[in-house]
């Protein structure tokens, strides 16, 4: 299973990302691409994307970029994350890039910028760094 | 419009809280807690809350927190959320507690604690401290 | 050695805290606080301690929490360290007061309050909550 | 006074800075490099640079990049400071680079990198997000 196989297969696996509907746009060691479209349960009241929603983004993309520069049967748990947030999040979609700036034996650290995109372009609304715990990883049963 | 009347619109009225199912279980002015129980499209792929539904609780009840704190018309929007987890959210529901440790007339930052709740008992799962900006707060429309 | 005792050879042997004159006021499994006294190389341009000090006292004090409550032999170095500027730290005294809210095999995390004692009274200036690692204490050598 | 002389300024105003030694490397709108040489007073007890010295030096960055990317007479103080750290502080020279992430009214975000400089090579040994509040600059007295 490649780094790509192995984040699709992940977050297919994972209720919030697949009910979020959160896609897989590229994935290799240490670097990873999510993209999420807008839909009214993501968003806050203003109707931006909801904090939350973006830290999730975030995070799943943190857990994927360490994932994959990982060994095989290794697995990455966020055991912290710091969200900046810097822009309303007032796109149609998020795209979150999360690359690894650390990849140890026990530890690794994360960096992750998240884009909102719109017809007229597409700019930073937040970053993110990281701290996750490599742990063995669980049997993954059930499709895909 | 009292604390708790107040933060039941606003989380009645975003999306992403009121799919999730939110509940506001009390408020008063720098203080605020919500509820979340259990639902497949709020978990990890190993059956525990995933750590974005953390954060989107734990940041909702930050910005609760700070805007209850608030004179009318003010609302505190996140700027950055640092979140700390401390084991597995792994219980029924999710039950985040929220109080001010300062509330300014520009900045508010925020406590918050994260507790997951079992038949089997209750224990934190996550610390976060956020940073809030005080602004006017929109007109909201809408129900209720 | 004690946790006191522990405390006060790691502090003493460290170049920064001794320079700066941290004093350890009280250490016990898991809960450790420490102080330092107003003196101008401590201070930024408005008379204050300098934010980097408050880091530095709450950093040493999260380190010394944590590694008070792992078995002999073991040490807690930061991995990442959050702090929240809440007021000035404007009087003639900090103190940290820092706590362990995980101890693990592999992480611990703490959590740290400073405040500034002045003759007038004392109040909270920050908050801070650290994720740590757990490795192999090296051999300390020298006084005390 | 363009962005280099305030920094250079402020710095050699400002106790802690002028005490640990350190260096304006560089300075423009939005963008500023300091340099810390190794000493004693700034290490740990393993002889590496202090986290608090890091944070410190990270602090210090983050404002200065922050202030010289305001309008004249505003300066940036820090509200909260996130750092990952991500090797030892082993080298003879630290060096910190900031540029702004956002330049607001009210509020600043800046990213830092810090690097450990030794005869061998340089490498990443922090990052660091900061949060800082626009205020207006008080009267800076005395030289140089």
């Amino acid at each position: 299973m490649n780094a790509l196989q192995l984040v699709r297969r992940v977050t297919a696996l994972t209720g919030f990302t697949n009910a979020a509907g959160v896609e897989v746009l590229a994935a290799e060691p240490g670097s990873v691409s999510l993209g999420l479209a807008r839909k009214p349960e993501l968003l806050q009241f203003n109707g931006y994307f909801h904090g939350g929603v973006v830290c999730g983004l975030a995070d799943h993309a943190a857990g994927a970029a360490a994932t994959t520069a990982l060994p095989e049967g290794k697995i990455a748990v966020t055991v912290d994350l710091h969200v900046n947030f810097l822009a309303p999040a007032d796109g149609a979609t998020l795209v979150a890039r999360a690359r690894t700036l650390q990849v140890g034996s026990t530890i690794c650290v994360v960096a992750v910028e998240v884009e909102t995109v719109a017809a007229s372009g597409q700019r930073l609304c937040a970053v993110a760094n990281a701290t996750l715990r490599v742990v063995d990883m669980p049997q993954l049963s059930g499709a895909p």
